[in-house]
C-alpha cells in the first residue's frame, strides 16, 4: 500500500492505493464518526464489491445501502432525492458517514449528498473506476447535472479518506478502463511531461492491465491532482488547468445527451481539440498532436468529435461553461507538453476552424 | 444606520440597520463581483419591493428576477431548481450575485441556491419580514425542507451581507409581524435575561410597531445572533441554543403540513414547552413559565399545540432532529431565564407529560 496526503489544512486527508484495501477494516474503522454508515453503489457496482465492503466494517455499525441506477444520466437532483429520502427514513444523523463505492457519477453524487444532508456530513471514497481513482474521488468537487449544463449544481465538500482498491480494476469493461487513460494522459500533459514520456513508452502494458504500471499511473496521477488541489482547492486559478479538454468535452456530453459519451471519452476527444488550437497559435507543434491522436487512439479512446454536431451548438454549449467570466470564453490550452495554462486570449476565428476541422 | 459585523475571518460580513436602506446603491454596489444580479423574491413581497431594490443596483447590472409562489410548503429542491434552471438560461457564471429579498423561506432558498450554483457563488440577504430580519437572514443556513424534516437538506454558506430595512416592517401583516416577536423573545430567553426583562416592559410598543423601539429589538437580537454564530459557526455547540423551542416546532411545522403554522408561531410554542420542561425539572420557576406564557399571548402568538396531534407523533417527529445523536433526543432546555444549555438530561416520562399537557 502506497498513500499520499491531500494537504488543505484541518480538512487535510490521504489516498491509500494498493491491492485489496477494501478488505482491511482498520483504514475504515477509525474514519467513522458514529455507528451509522451509508454505503451508496449503482446497479453494476454492487453485486460486484457491496458485500466485500460491507464485510470490513465494524459488526456493531448500522449499515444502510442505496443502490442508484448506472449512468451519468442519473447523476440528477431527482436522483439525489432518493438518497436523502432513505437516509430520512433511516433516521440517519449528523455523525453518519456516507461512502460512495462506485465510478464518478457515485461518488460526485455521494459527495454531494454529504455535503447537504443536515448541512454537512462524512463521506468516504471508495472509487471503483480508473477515472474515479485518479481523478473525480479526489479533490472534493462533488455535484449532479443539470438538462443545461454538466456538474453546475453542486458543492466543494472534502472526503474523509480515498481508498483505492486496485483489485477492482480487473472488472472494469474496457471501455471504461480506456476513459480512465484519458484523465492519466491529461495529467502528463497538463504538468508532467517526464509522467507523459513514461506513458508514451508504457501505454500498452496499462492497456493490457499490468498491476505494477497501473498502480505507478494512479499513483503518480493522484500525486498530480493532490499537488494542484493543495495549492488551489476551490479553483480560483491554477486548479482550472485540471479541466483541460474538459470545456469540449461537457459540450459533446451535454449535446449527445448524459451517459452516451462517457466522460473520460469526452475529454480524449477535447484535449486533442485543445492540443491542435494550441498549436494554431504556435504553442505546440503538429507533431505533439499527432503523437498526442496516436497515444489516445492506443488508449482506445475517440480521437474526433461527434460529426452531428454544428461549430454553432458547439460555441454555444461551451458559452455556459463555469470557467466563463462576464461572457468571455476561457479555456485550457498548452504553452508546451507538461504546460497548461487557463486563458481567453484567442482568436474566435481559429476555435471556430478548431472544431469544425476535429470532425 | 447602525451596523453590527459577524466575526468569521475571511468570511466576516456587516449587518446593516436602519430604515430606507434599500434605496441605498452604495451599500450594494462595492459587493456586486460581476455585472450579473439575480434577486430572488416571492410573489407577496415583489410587487411590494423589487422596483426599490432594482432601483438601488448600478445602471450596468444586468438584472435577473426569480420570484417563487409565497409560502414554507414551497421551500423545497422542486421550487430550486427553478432557480437553477433562471440563472443557467440567462447564463449566469460564477461571479454572480443572489439577493434575496423577502422573509426566512426566500432567504433560506438563494442562500442555498447560492451554496450550490456552480459550487458556491455569493448572495446578500436583505430579509422583509421581522423573523428574517432578527434571526434567519444572519449566520448562513441555508436550505430547503424534505417531506421527512424541516431543513434537513442545506449548507452553510454565510451571505456578503445583511441589509435590514426597517421601513419594510410597514406592510408585514400582523400575524407574521408576531411570528417574528417569537424569535426575538427567544434571545431573551437563552442568552440575555436584561433583553428579556427589556422586552417585557416594551413589548405593547414593539406590538404597536414603535420605530425606535423596532429598531433597538432587531439591533439587539443581531448582535446576540452575531455573538453565537462567530462563537459556533457550524453548530458544534454552542450555537444549538439558537433552536430553543425548534425541536417542538419542527415536529408541529411537519406534522401540520409545512405552511399551515408559521415557524414563529411554531416556535413560540415550543419555547413554552421547553420552558415548562425546564420548570418540571426544577431549573425555571412555575411563575417564569406563566410569565412567558403571558408575554406570548401579548405578542399575538399561540401558547397551546395544536390539540390533534398525539404525544406519539411529537415524539416520532422529534427523533429526526438534527440534534439528535446516535439514538438520543437532545433538546435546548433552560437553566434559569437567560441561560440555555443542551441536553439529554431529562426522563423521557417528564417529557411526555409535557407534551401531553401542552394541548
Amino acid at each position: 500500500m502506497r498513500t499520499l496526503t491531500v494537504d488543505l489544512g484541518d480538512r487535510s486527508y490521504p489516498i491509500h492505493i494498493g491491492g485489496g484495501l477494501m478488505q482491511q477494516g482498520d483504514l475504515l474503522r477509525p474514519l467513522l464518526r458514529g455507528r451509522q454508515v451509508c454505503i451508496v453503489s449503482n446497479e453494476t457496482v454492487a453485486p460486484l464489491y457491496l458485500e466485500r465492503l460491507r464485510a470490513a466494517l465494524p459488526a456493531e455499525a448500522s449499515v444502510l445501502d442505496v443502490i442508484l441506477p448506472d449512468g451519468e444520466q442519473y447523476k440528477n437532483l431527482q436522483q439525489l432525492n432518493t438518497l436523502f429520502d432513505a437516509l430520512l427514513e433511516a433516521r440517519h444523523n449528523r455523525t453518519t458517514t456516507l461512502i460512495a463505492l462506485g465510478g464518478g457519477v457515485v461518488g460526485d453524487m455521494t459527495g454531494f449528498g454529504a455535503a447537504c444532508y443536515q448541512r454537512g456530513v462524512d463521506f468516504i471514497q471508495v472509487p471503483t473506476t480508473l477515472l474515479a481513482q485518479v481523478d473525480s474521488s479526489v479533490g472534493g468537487k462533488t455535484g449532479v447535472n443539470h438538462p443545461l449544463g454538466k456538474n453546475m449544481i453542486g458543492a466543494f465538500h472534502q472526503p474523509r479518506c480515498v481508498l483505492i482498491d486496485t483489485d477492482v480494476l480487473d472488472t472494469l469493461p474496457s471501455r471504461e478502463f480506456s476513459a480512465g487513460l484519458a484523465e492519466v494522459i491529461k495529467y502528463g500533459l497538463i504538468c508532467n511531461e517526464p509522467f507523459y514520456r513514461w506513458l508514451q513508452q508504457n501505454l500498452d502494458g496499462l492497456v493490457a492491465r499490468d498491476k505494477v504500471l497501473l498502480a505507478e499511473a494512479i499513483y503518480r496521477s493522484c500525486e498530480d491532482k493532490a499537488r494542484v488541489v493543495a495549492a488551489d482547492e476551490r479553483e480560483g486559478g491554477l486548479r482550472a488547468i485540471l479541466n483541460l479538454g474538459h470545456t469540449f468535452g461537457h459540450a459533446i456530453e451535454t449535446a449527445q445527451g448524459y451517459g452516451q459519451w462517457l466522460h473520460g471519452e469526452a475529454v480524449a476527444v477535447g484535449m486533442l481539440m485543445a492540443a491542435d488550437l494550441s498549436a494554431r497559435l504556435g504553442w505546440l507543434a503538429q507533431s505533439d498532436v499527432a503523437e498526442l491522436r496516436e497515444l489516445l487512439g492506443r488508449a482506445g479512446l475517440p480521437v474526433s468529435r461527434p460529426a452531428d454536431m454544428t461549430v454553432e451548438q458547439f460555441l454555444q454549449l461551451m458559452a455556459v461553461d463555469k470557467k466563463v467570466l462576464d461572457g468571455q470564453l476561457r479555456l485550457v490550452l498548452l504553452k508546451a507538453l507538461g504546460e497548461a495554462v487557463v486563458t481567453s486570449d484567442f482568436p474566435l476565428p481559429v476555435l471556430e476552424a478548431c472544431i469544425a476541422e476535429a470532425a
